[in-house]
């Protein structure tokens, strides 16, 4: 018999994606939680789709949740994790509320209070490629952006063999598809303002850089992030350049990964000197990597190619929930 | 009364968007000349575009054309360059083929010998902004490619203001809209492969460089270029990353473009920290430039936005006529 | 010395492409009407754009407006339309403000109360392959809906003709780019929802079909109409289904609108059997059609094609304006 | 464990599809059966996919296959099949091959010679939903195609209801993604071709038809059908006009419907006046349906919704062999 998780914010592209996988995992069943007023078109007849809640502590041990997904902004997240924490489910937040470590950085990048330091110092970073072992014993797992999500899978197997010349600096220039800014209607993802377009935002200045820094042990001056609107659905694309020591060629490179991803189920390694696309992960858990390098001139480029809704955040917070809750952590995701 | 010119390839989407700026130009009106077989679909009854010829010398004399444009593939613009040289028109080519300067460059990135060496070294490379003087008394215009046009705008002012710690190196990361791979059927540009995908070729390996490289006096060392496909029909936007040295914010990094480009009509800035889009150039011929600094780490980012087929191509040839024939540079252009 | 003429709405979809064609027509320059707070995005440097005043009649006098366009919603367009009449000035309202003829008829596909009947029994509809010679000598003219401009230019030759099987019913399956449902975002236009999508709304139930029953001479039963989304930017595609009488062939059928179109410079027609497309219709004032008639059957199809920002919208109003201030008709729109 | 099916056309997009679907199905596993020279790019390392053989009878025995899909070309199905049907394995082939009953229809239509009469005769039309009882005793399912899957779904309940006017004819306007011409590179399906445009093609000549009227049960008089080509990737939307009679609203519509697939799994009724879209199926094997009606006049209008892809192609085609090999038919499939 399937056991019961919560969803709130299930109507957000996140919050969809989630059901959707939850809908297929051989151990779980999801629980609609609603939390604000619904305006629901109504679908096929007959095909009444999951149950349904409202997002109260009451319903959770109601309906005998043993996890609760966020799938809602940071300044919700912040504010419903505690209530829910002391129902004694798990909680497994996918907004930025909990991913910075510190009061400072959150105030810093978010512009905005901390209102919960405790639970902050408490959450567990969900990259379970470099963070697996605290997930299991932990109450709340913050799942990591999508950009960093990304971006940390590319670069900290670099960092860690040492073979990026630092002084120079590690370039990331990350391409994310439209749902990666939510659902909420805004003139920035207006059909007619994207299609036929291509843009930049957050120059030098995006809130997911600190958990580039973070996890992947870089400084601030050692790496430049600038984030981009393709005019697609979903995916994350990123092509990062530094320039290499210690290695001879893109099979050298390509063998870093190797050794670093040799158990993970999730990280796939293209043959050198071949790039990974959006089409090749969309609607996968897969994170898909490729290399190359000049040998003559030391420059290297790494691309990394997510889907942003899945590695990126449902899918990456059902591989966490697997964890958490001792399912085999690949359950629902191949 | 009209002058006119001729149009080699006028079925391609350079070809095409030519014909479209030579039809509103106020001084010349252009002439198609046929170099295959027509596989034209009917238009419009009644509306039967611009006159037609055979393409060949002796067609260029009946016809009175003082000028020509080739918007071939390399290979044919290499072919049928000297016997129109020869008629007296001047030859504009958009072409791969007079680009590189010296046979052994040509060799090594387009994979062929060159038939014409002495016309190599004769054509002008028709980047008005910084070749402008050589391109009147030239009978051989050698179009620039679309990556380099949005590279070079960006990067030689910097190159020349000496504020790029070229030890760092700069990246160069680049995307451009399918009608770049030009308009024979392929795989690659097939609209299911490309829609709602995104994806990098030629990484580190792509036959424009050495055009950069030329014109912005760099080492190939010092420049990393990724070229990336978005699923748009026109445009390139560049994000370029370098550490700058003696600046100290955004704002001298556009005093040094305000300074470059001060009398160049096809050249827009942006204020500090704002960046441009495709939407801003589509179908238009400026190059727009964002700019932004991180002044506590040195890190800068540049971005470079063009309508690859304006002036990235027809629209910079054209340009590059009006130079070439003593018209005012913005005739058709604005 | 170019006329002013002014524009409120001009961040609006319609009102942008309006300013766009005003830039480059010979005899007037648009001014733009402040009638809301700004919010607009700089621009790059040195390129302010077109003349700014605030709206209100005072402005009009002051600025030497011969005419005003209002690319208003309808409610906006009521009551900005008599202040501004009373100062003199032309008004070309794109609104469906006053399109409907009668109050009954606009309370019922509007909705809503019109406040100025006596303006609705004023204004000439603004469609001038049919209504040319009312245009000149009226102060308002409404500007016609995007889908009965290229329903009805399709139509009513037909009609006149008499070759529709009126009792069997003419089919109009339309289709529109995402522009037509304007600038403001809404989730029905979020990219994530139109990319990839097709979707049906309004069936048999469009504001727009009075406009085509009122101009083609149909009754509602005979006339069945669905408005579609495509996810593209611009353009409006109508197929148009009908059982046909006295005729023998599809050239019999593009006879009629040789005939009704002889001397109309923005109708263009396909040999019979060939179908326009969205792309040749693109960025101009032509509305294509291409006819198919199957004579074993009877059953005709006419297909219809037109830029809904143009042709459907803001090329028109100009067409429109041509002909209120006497300049010749396509000033500006070739 | 699971029984080997083969599958021949594995990389086209209804190949890749079913690759794809049979990969998850609880019962057969895909073995992939090379016909020609393989192109393929490398994927990534250590996922080498399904199991490969070279296309011949002998293979077919040796990986013991009890059932060949053939997603290839008319003119390469109906040379396939022979041989294969005579190893015992079933034969579910997707072309137009066998789909049309008749050489003389065959000839028709698809403007070629029958070659295997005898087959033509013996093969069962895979559309369950009206077709199930053939299909288990047969060794050739010959699966519909895309547009008649939509077309007859909508139309056959409306004709054996007897609501439907048949003398004023139905009008069936269909849309398809790009996906449903194939993946052989073509100017037609070039992206820049098909990005921002929207055209017909086929139109009242469509080879799709005789399959709708032959299991509809419509003379060629009663059916206006036109093709038309939607901007994106994969779905078929089919809006289907006719006047009624017998019925007093849209509820009685959609009884009709509901009495008709009252058992039927893969067909999906929305409330009345609720149109389905392309997302809602896309990725499915479901059709969806929505109604409309005016009572006054009589018009109604059918929306029927499908993935070409699934429904369409490789969906129902496991749908039909999951019928002739005796597994729950919809297995794999939801």
């Amino acid at each position: 018999m399937a056991t019961p998780v919560g969803i709130v914010g299930f109507r957000g592209y996140s919050g969809v994606e989630l059901v959707s996988i939850l809908l297929k995992h051989p151990h779980v069943e999801p629980v609609l939680l609603e939390h604000r007023e619904s305006d629901d078109k109504p679908g096929p007849l007959g095909h009444p789709g999951p149950r349904r809640a409202a997002m109260s502590p009451a319903a959770v041990h109601a309906e005998g949740l043993v996890a609760v997904f966020l799938a809602t902004p940071a300044e919700v997240s912040m504010e419903l994790t505690l209530p829910l924490l002391e129902t004694g489910a798990k909680v497994i937040d996918l907004s930025g509320a909990f991913r910075l470590g510190t009061v400072e950085n959150y105030k810093r990048w978010y512009k905005e209070d901390h209102h919960h330091p405790e639970l902050l110092a408490e959450a567990a970073y969900g990259l379970p490629e470099f963070c697996r072992s605290r997930i299991p014993a932990s109450r709340l797992i913050s799942n990591p952006g999508c950009y960093p999500t990304a971006a940390n899978l590319a670069i900290k197997p670099l960092i860690e063999a040492g073979v990026v010349q630092r002084e120079a600096g590690i370039v990331c220039d990350a391409k994310s598809g439209v749902s990666g800014a939510g659902r909420k209607p805004s003139i920035k993802t207006s059909f007619c303002e994207v299609t036929e377009n291509f843009s930049a935002y957050s120059v030098l200045d995006h809130r997911h850089v600190p958990e580039v820094l973070r996890t992947a042990g870089l400084e601030e001056s050692e790496f430049s992030f600038t984030a981009q609107l393709i005019p697609i659905d979903r995916g994350i694309l990123e092509t990062i350049y530094f320039r290499a020591k210690n290695i001879g060629s893109a099979e050298d490179l390509l063998a870093i990964y190797q050794k670093a991803y040799a158990d993970e189920p999730f990280v796939r390694l293209y043959p050198a000197r071949h790039a990974p696309d959006l089409r090749c992960v969309a609607r996968t858990n897969f994170c898909d990597i490729g290399v190359y390098y000049d040998a003559k001139t030391g420059r290297a480029v790494v691309i990394s190619a997510i889907d942003n809704l899945v590695k990126g955040a449902a899918g990456q917070a059902v591989q966490n929930m697997n964890l958490a809750l001792g399912y085999p952590e690949t359950a629902g995701l191949l």
